[in-house]
């Protein structure tokens, strides 16, 4: 088991079909170029190969020791995180305190071969990477100055301590309550599913705490946020007495088996000492202020697992010999076979439609944020903000069941753990649960994304899919003559006709949902949620064989770019076909969701 | 985590949609009746609930102990297989030797229940039972004599050994060699994956293993199949000395933890003593003829674990209180929302289905073994082939997407394993690999099944469909007057025109089929196949809520018959779409597969 960064195609997503000329000519990006972006992921790829993947299986396989609160990570793993600190990669967005300030465009990128190489060992980042974000847009100057530049350095690592046992999806059942104090808060309650929670790769760990004032409102507008660091932080930065809080136990998982998922105990000795993020009562606003970026990196995830999941499948079938195609002698190289062939090319088809997907939610996040026109900056947060849910869900549910073909690929191998396709079922498996499942992500998708703007969001989407699908008509026109064309090209007209037959869906469910006052909505989103993706992807595809056919027609990267052009191909007839099935699911199947009653559901029914 | 065995849903089953009656009155059957048929499964199903269900958890954390060759299964185990076997549900369908002599058709759900309340566990048998039917099919009358009482009292349990390093799905690759020597022969060579090769709740295991003469042809005409026991067997049935063969290893796998999965070697002191089983040459011809029995075992295990996936997120959704519902004040549980209701519809609806193909796959093979119509043998025989491949393939397949929405209504909780939703899914996993891959599975389906004899078994049961369409249709002549419908009973024409597309899809296919050369149905083999399964299931359906609608205008069983109206309907809705997709995918998609290149696939690509 191996892992490649695979950089051609990032780099043809970033500069073909995200802009990342665009990107690089914001003024906040001034010292980047694309091609400086290159050589970022070529050295996060030799990384993410060299160093991490061969971390993952033996993480995996050793798991965490756990004695009295402290928890051990697997060998090398300290080793890995201190190389990864000192490169730079740990926080590489933050612009201040050290950070590199790369565009979320580029760091997609990074993380996504980061979580693909290892993603128990990229949690730890990723986690630090919200706390890093929270702390900066939210907290004060003398607690940024105190708490960022080591966040970023990785020096200490962060957390973000939300649900409780009886409050998952719902985080409006919290109950850790939070007790002013002079300058500080006494913080007491238990926090579960806390990720890197506890470890010994740092000195410290900054947990970022959801608690209640006594004085709170009920529910979701009752949630402070607090930093609740492990050790205490003197005011000249130095490490003072350890704080009240400590892990109580550690889960025992299907994946991810290298990253503590810890039960928090805060406050059993009188209150953990804690500070005030902001307001008070406005907790859940800054959580969701930062969960398009903690989604983005979760859907990132999702893409990373598939394309390493597809790595390994690739290379068996390869290698493994079995069985003869017709008319040959001896036996074959499984890649032979049709079904695996199939199974080979949805893994890399969808892989490659959700890395642009994401890597386009990223670049809206950029354009929100740093482009110089607030018109620009609203439509691109509409954008991201419409894009995010898909994305995570989407990748996630994809990389589910492309870690599970996977397996398939490899037959019975597949199922002994030492040849590492189950570990990535395994790994892959919580990805469509935190930081929202999708069947939150969908309910967000059909509500907040679509129906609050009475789908104006979405309608500009179908707007950019019927300008990509006129392209490929003009294409069609004016690469008529074959001697231009890829010779295996696609047949353009059909290609331009099925874009269009995305947006058309796109649209057709945006008005359905639009048109809706009742439960229909909730019981079909996460169909409409994968009509999404499905369509999303189809859109990304359709450019990407236009780009693929213009760089062929002027001699570049014949390869990647005929590759590209058979996987377009391929996703139109083995993957887009479920768009429309899932359209008339939408509007026929919800009254049968409906329907369904508990009782309908007893055994002895 | 607890399992309660479907009485009421598989009897349902046996008697209404698969002639139990008609089983009965076989002559083979004389001593069974539809009411002891029912004792039968409420005895299997309290031992399935009280002794294997609290087995299966701790079995898969305890997992094998293994030291120099010797295997300890988890504790309590020996003594849940004992009772197993002084019940008689060894091998229920051995008819001499001490066999119950049941029915397949009820042993089915037997089987579903043994394996769906402890797969791991089932699995002994299951290989025994295989075992069995090879030596009463295939072995001398000695043989017979010395083996078979034993086996199926279950003093000893059997095994297959087939697979080798360099032959998985490709069993003509054999290289595993017996050497003629007196009345018997010298075996030696190493298989791989060998289940329950190794244990210790039995003082003897009795191995058929594959292997090759010193003349043999090549490929699959070269194989013979041999009775190679760990401890020889003297004459007069007592033990004698230990045969030249031993466990190398365990496998360490994703799931079925505590199911023994041995690498074996035979003959390395010189050769292990076997047994020829019948003609030289034969042993293929011998395998395939179990194949059946062995494959519908399989596709019960896929009913078996996505039904007791489904009971565990139902006893979850129904306590879990999280969010509120419009207009409710207190948080509610979560079967309330409208997506979980989505999942556990998902996870019921499709068992069902999955458990009506089975079941009449096991009428058939009664049919075609004990009807005392040779014409009737012969079609029962035909349908039975062409059932196989997909209730093996389709089961299993969708037990594991029905163990993973298990994971799934559990948020967070199923991730964790003491949860037991995520055993489901590992132990799911192996399941639609072993017996033969799906894709394995799809190849017979659309070559010996469908174009070997130019589908006319297809069309067949494409009659059978087009007559439960019309059934359906008079119903709703007849049942327009809502006083003796079921009060939300389906809109019958709708039904009816539901059933009529399933068949046209089957039959559309199946032309198709048969009208090609080319590689075209290998490609598209899955999505036939996948078709096959959505299809049969939907005529499936269909018939289900025709008899739940009489019984419940009869009066009878409300609960269960309401609930199966509103299964039905929610497959239709949501299940079944899927199928006219696949349909499209079938044709226009074979040339995306077949255009794929190994080079494709490249990562510099």
């Amino acid at each position: 088991m191996t892992y490649t960064a695979p950089i051609e195609d990032m780099m043809f997503v970033l500069e073909e079909l995200c802009g990342l000329d665009d990107i690089t000519r914001l003024p906040a990006f001034a010292d980047l170029d694309p091609e400086t972006a290159r050589a970022i992921l070529q050295e996060a790829g030799k990384f993410a190969g060299e160093v991490l993947a061969p971390l993952n299986a033996a993480g995996d396989r050793a798991g965490l020791g756990f004695d009295q609160g402290r928890v051990t990570l697997p060998e090398g793993w300290a080793e890995a995180y201190h190389s990864m600190c000192e490169m730079g990669w740990n926080a590489p967005v933050a612009r201040d305190c050290g950070g590199m300030g790369l565009p979320a465009l580029v760091n997609s990128a990074v993380q996504e071969m980061f979580s693909g190489a290892n993603t128990a060992f990229q949690l730890c980042s990723m986690l630090t990477q919200g706390a890093v974000e929270a702390i900066d847009l939210y907290a004060s100057q003398a607690q940024k100055a105190l708490y960022l530049p080591k966040l970023v350095s990785g020096q200490w690592s962060g957390t973000m301590n939300l649900t409780e046992p009886q409050a998952g999806s719902d985080l409006g059942a919290i109950r850790t309550r939070a007790v002013p104090e002079g300058d500080h808060y006494r913080v007491s309650g238990q926090k579960i599913f806390i990720t890197y929670g506890a470890h010994d790769m740092t000195e410290n760990i900054i947990h970022l705490v959801l608690a209640r004032l006594p004085d709170a409102p009920a529910g979701t507008k009752g949630i402070s946020m607090f930093i609740v660091p492990k050790r205490l932080v003197n005011a000249d930065g130095t490490l003072g007495a350890a704080n009240d809080l400590r892990c109580v136990s550690l889960e025992h998982k299907m994946g991810i088996h290298a990253s503590p998922t810890a039960t928090m105990s805060f406050g059993d000795a009188g209150g953990a000492i804690g500070y005030l993020v902001g307001a008070p009562n406005q907790g859940l606003h800054y959580m969701f202020a930062m969960m398009n970026n903690a989604r983005l990196g979760v859907g990132l995830q999702g893409v990373g697992i598939a394309e390493h999941a597809t790595q390994g499948a690739v290379a068996f079938a390869l290698e493994r010999r079995q069985g003869r195609v017709p008319q040959g002698a001896s036996s074959t190289a499984i890649i032979s076979h049709p079904d695996i062939r199939r199974m080979l090319g949805l893994m890399r088809a969808r892989t490659e439609a959700a890395r642009v997907l994401a890597y386009r939610a990223a670049r809206s996040l950029d354009l929100a944020r740093h482009s110089d026109d607030a018109r620009q900056q609203h439509w691109h947060q509409q954008r991201v903000d419409l894009l995010i849910p898909v994305v995570k869900a989407w990748s996630t549910e994809l990389s589910l069941s492309t870690a599970s073909l996977g397996v398939q690929v490899h037959g019975g191998m597949g199922y002994i753990e030492e040849t590492g396709a189950a570990q990535h079922l395994r790994d892959a498996r919580i990805t469509s649960i935190y930081e929202g499942t999708t069947g939150i992500q969908a309910l967000d998708l059909v509500g907040r994304k679509i129906a609050l703007d009475k789908g104006a969001a979405a309608f500009a989407l179908v707007a950019d899919m019927r300008a990509s699908a006129a392209r490929l008509e003009q294409a069609g026109l004016e690469w008529a003559n074959p001697e231009r064309a890829a010779p295996d090209g696609p047949d353009w007209a059909r290609l331009a006709a099925q874009v269009n037959e995305a947006a058309a869906l796109v649209e057709e469910v945006t008005q359905w949902i639009i048109g809706q006052n009742g439960q229909e909505p909730q019981a079909s989103a996460c169909a409409v949620l994968e009509l999404f993706g499905l369509c999303l992807g189809a859109w990304a595809m359709g450019d990407a064989a236009y780009h693929a056919a213009k760089r062929l027609a002027a001699g570049r990267q014949t390869a990647h770019a005929r590759a590209k052009l058979a996987m377009a191909d391929f996703y139109m007839a083995q993957c887009f076909p479920m768009a429309r099935a899932l359209r008339r699911m939408v509007e026929d199947g919800a009254a049968s969701i409906l329907a369904l009653e508990p009782e309908d559901f007893a055994i002895g029914a």
